[in-house]
């Protein structure tokens, strides 16, 4: 029998089946770095150490020591079927009758580094920059992809000291698709742990990235709130509805809305000046999202526009206009449609992006 | 302090810190159907348990009861990043000060759905199909990125008794964007454990899915063996050179290759006609992956091609010759290029699907 082993991505977290798997076994297969993980595990059991690159030749000794009655543990980094030994293992295995497997998954790269994070995924795709066995054109056909599908991107193997060119054409791609200030988190794994940074595309080259660091990069939604990166999922926070705020929108809803800026109005430009006044009370309030720049006013349970100025843009107001008459019938429906009306908003944010 | 602990998608694949944090906590928040995978650690503590949506209320709570001076545990399945409690906290913590939040990743469905399938993913998209709180539009258009970009996609959340519509439009994406004989994997978790089943595009529908089901769909390369499912990287396997590929490609190089069918050769067709024998013999021999039909002869080491047509079609021919003369210009390159024309295969595969 073998079992793949996912170790996870600090040893910490790895599971209770790895660690069970690890201490039934008899011989355990292993890339060198990968033994100080679970040195407490492998007293009195036959120990293959190999090198990176050598892993076809972990899966046939895996396979022989199997086909010779032993317990197997092939260890893998993080989870062993995201770029691990599970798939070098499957395809080799096809050669052999009656060779049992169990894979065993791990915390893999993303989430481990999202963890560090704060909570940066929503939908995400991972992505390998390693051109080894994977042709350049298919790596950027993949970048290329996640990025305009609005996916956050987390990546795997940026960089290595020979191979630095699908990082190269990966971060162009990036830049081409998406807003240079898209925050980027940095994770680096060191003998010392984890070195975790949050910046965004455009400063990103100035963080040091190895073959050793996973890279987040936020998609249209995702901020940074006190060093902490956020995809948020759109949620609804319960909040009174501003008296104001109904006035407005009796208003709007009669036909008396104002369209464009509104220079006549004594606080005209509330924000910064040319600005769309049509939307004078937004009719998110409050998204509870700092991804278009709200933010919580802290331990008084408002939320404040000051520094959101999307809601004034022209291209804003006109994809909200699109599809509100749909949604907005009455005053009520800013809080009966209020999950309607956020999802409106996320849409909208993709729009203008 | 509050930690958001992810406690796998199985009892068995908790990692020993999510163990150990829920143990040192002092009260747990958690939806009520997880209570039954952390039983054996919840003695003597305050146990809250919360129905499905009311996540923003677990959130509040967890902050309430931090703010007291509590150690709080908040439990999410799988991992709290993706699509689990991080993101629903990290939402509303902005509201208050003071709060020390720490993240445990878990093993997420996408890779415990992948570990019982076998070794199914490479670069990978994660998509929910809840249009809850997810514009319809932009699940469309994340699903078609994927499909487009030829990720694996694993799909969580796909289908509920009265959320049905996104499932329809993505599928009807992927029939537009995939080979209907593309391989899927289905993983319902039930009461007794995972049900596994491995099918194809085509087929999903006579399968039950539901909104404990994670969906993993196979890419252009994924292929089956033997109630695997496998998406090779493409590692190179070790072979010796057949000298009648050498005479062939020895001739082939001096200008004196056969294009199109060769119907005078007393073996034509040698899979069935019309076949393109341009590539007499394949210049990836062997390519040591299943994702054309070739496999391995069992025990004998030897890697058949008879079930493997794609050489021999039209297109395949085409794409490969763009680029053939760059890497082949001595027999020798056969195998010291190997690395380089397998990747031309993946885009050719990739071209040709």
């Amino acid at each position: 029998m073998i079992s793949v082993i996912g170790i996870g991505s600090s040893p910490e977290n790895m599971s209770i089946r790895a660690r069970k798997a690890i201490k039934d076994s008899e011989v355990i297969i292993t890339y060198k770095n990968y033994i100080k993980n679970i040195e407490d595990l492998i007293d009195g059991k036959e120990v293959i150490l190999k090198g990176m690159g050598d892993e076809i030749k972990r899966a046939e000794l895996a396979i022989q020591k199997s086909k010779e009655g032993k317990k197997v543990a092939l260890i893998s980094s993080g989870d062993p079927g995201v770029f691990g030994m599970g798939n070098v293992l499957f395809q080799v295995i096809g050669k052999y009758s009656g060779v049992d497997v169990e894979v065993i998954p791990g915390v893999t790269a993303a989430t481990y580094a999202a963890s560090l994070l704060g909570a940066p995924l929503h939908d995400f795709a991972v992505v390998s920059l390693s051109d080894i066995l994977t042709p350049l054109s298919e790596i950027k056909r993949k970048v290329r992809a996640a990025a305009e599908g609005d996916f956050i991107i987390t990546i795997y193997n940026p960089l290595s000291k020979t191979r630095t060119q699908p990082f190269e054409e990966a971060y162009k791609i990036l830049l081409e698709t998406k807003d240079p200030e898209t925050p980027v988190g940095v994770i680096r794994s060191t003998d010392n742990g984890a070195v975790v940074t949050v910046t965004n595309l455009e400063d990103i080259k100035n963080h040091e990235i190895n073959m050793s660091t996973t890279l987040v990069i936020g998609n249209s939604m995702t901020y940074v709130q006190e060093g902490y990166m956020i995809t948020p999922r759109g949620y609804r926070v319960s909040y009174p509805q501003h008296e104001l705020a109904e006035e407005f929108y009796t208003r709007y809803l009669g036909g008396e809305g104002q369209s464009g800026p509104n220079k006549s109005c004594e606080y005209y430009p509330c924000h910064s000046h040319p600005q769309n006044c049509t939307f004078c009370y937004c009719p998110f309030y409050p998204c509870g999202d700092g991804s278009t720049g709200g933010k919580w006013i802290k331990d008084k349970g408002v939320w404040s526009c000051q520094e959101c100025e999307w809601i004034h843009q022209d291209k804003t107001v006109e994809c909200i206009q699109a599809t509100l008459p749909e949604l907005l019938t009455e005053v009520d429906d800013l809080k009966n449609k209020k999950k309607e009306l956020l999802k409106l908003r996320r849409e909208c944010i993709y729009q203008t992006r």
